[in-house]
Parts: structure tokens; sequence; C-alpha cells
């Protein structure tokens, strides 16, 4: 990869990643936002469908994935994917399928599933610890407790846990 | 889960995943298909779109769990996939996030990347050896090498390696 993202950079598509997670909110969905990157141009940007496309593997990532296409596979091992939430194990797979290098992350204090198997396989994850990342997934989780606990494949019960 | 699959339901749900990967394979596409079965009932069934739908995404699992819609998790965690070929790590992470304790596998001599993951995590993964399974994609493998390393985020030249 010729292009090396400067911390801007980072906070500007990570900027465009949260657009996604509002604009899903204000439809009545998950809040969670992604982008994916590459050489420093947007390839796509996405967000969670469980809501608005009865979709249950559309999160932020994986409809950012899916939006930008066909690809090949040269392209992802050059990319970088931002998203709003550090992703779940589902998204991960998808990022250690495509070998897509490096995944900055708005947060991950309310959700955290896969940070450690991706580190063991390579992949660079930047926790930017984003206070309107976190203020999204806490008011979600405070108003919409059973689609977030849906989305993540537990019941609403043991969203304590 | 009150259900417990026979030697018999199991060939007859590889059956059904292998009539999804032959109707994908006619349709120009990749040879894999899927059926997620609920105490004993097709919950829906699936097969890759990367050629149909133009899809990053849809791999004959979560083809399957998409077509499935949304479903509480309490359904996932009783619930058996079955597919023709052993899962990618992206298809993994989604029978791990949602919890499918049981994976049926047509085959894995062709292409194998998760297994170990998935039962290191606790999901019971049976391999049954399919021969049709076996030459769907050795088929595919030599018809259309390099859709499948699309499928598979590798570049065609990397396909031996």
């Amino acid at each position: 990869m010729t292009w090396t993202p400067t911390p801007e950079d980072d906070r500007r598509f990570l900027g465009l990643a949260i657009e996604q997670a509002r604009e899903s909110w204000e439809e009545g969905g998950v809040p969670i936002g992604a982008v994916l990157v590459h050489d420093g141009e947007v390839l796509a940007a996405g967000h969670n469908q469980r809501v608005q496309k009865g979709s249950a593997i559309l999160h932020g990532e994986t409809d950012a994935i899916e939006r930008a296409g066909r690809l090949r596979a040269s392209v992802y091992r050059e990319s970088v994917l931002y998203t709003t939430l550090s992703p779940c194990i589902m998204c991960a797979g998808t990022a250690l399928l495509y070998e897509i290098p490096r995944i900055v992350v708005g947060e991950n204090r309310t959700f955290e599933m896969s940070e450690s198997l991706l580190r063991e396989r390579g992949v660079v994850v930047d926790v930017l610890d984003d206070p309107e990342c976190i203020a999204l997934m806490e008011r979600m989780i405070a108003e919409r407790p059973e689609i977030w606990s849906e989305d993540i494949g537990v019941e609403t019960a043991e969203l304590g846990r």
C-alpha cells in the first residue's frame, strides 16, 4: 500500500462512518456505520440494515463491503475499514476472509467481540475511543435494547451479562 | 433442542443444500449451497450470490441465514446449518455470532479455512465427505477459477498455494 493515512485521515473517514450511523439511527435502525477506503478513496459507505432491510447479516462493516461490490483480492489487501463500533465476529471474519490489513474502530467500550482474534491473525486494530460513537451506542442500548440484543445474537435479558 | 437429527435427516438436508449449489452453478455462479434447519423444519435455503447479485458477502451460508430473516437469538441456538462446502471464516464468524451449535459440512477437501476455530469455540462440525459436493467444487475450480479465487479473497495465481 502506497497510501498511509494520517491521524487526520483516520478522523475524517471515521466521521463518514459516524454519518452513516446517525442516518441509520434516524431511520429507526441500529446506529453503526462503516466505510471501506482504498488508497485514500472511499470505495463504499454503509450502515447496519437489520431494521431497514430486515437483514441478519448487513452490519455496518458488511454493508459497506457489500456496497463496494466485487473487488480483486489485492484491493482489499490494501484497504482500511473504518467502523463506529468494534466488529462482531461475523464482521471480523469478513475482514479476515478478504485480508483487510487494518481496521479503525470508533469505540469498543459498549461492545467488543473479536479484537483479539483479529490481532492474532495479523490485522492492525486501532481504537479511537470516540465520544460520539460511544454516545450513539449508549442511546441505542437504553432506547432500543431489543433490536440491539437481536443484532448481536443474544436475548434482551442477557444484555447485562 | 428437543430435535436430534438422524443420519438420514442430515443426508436429506445436505441434499437440499446440494440442490441449491447445483442451481447456482446452472445460473453461472459459485456452486455452494446451504440450508438452515430448526427443530426439523427448513427455515431457509440459499446459495452463493457472487455472480448472480454481484455480492461479496452472500456465500451459501450467509445467503441462507439472510433469507431466514430476523430471528430470536434462541432460534439460532437450536438450529443446524447444512452447507455443501466447509465454511470460510466469514461464514464461520456468522455462525459464531449467532451461536449456531452445529454445522454439517458436505466436504472439506477442496477448501477448509475455519473448522479449528469453530471447534475451539464449541461448534460441532460434522463433515460428510460427500462425493457430489467434491465434484461440484472440482468442476468449479477447473472451469471458473477466477470467480472462485475472487470468492475466497485470493488472486487466481495463488489458487494452487
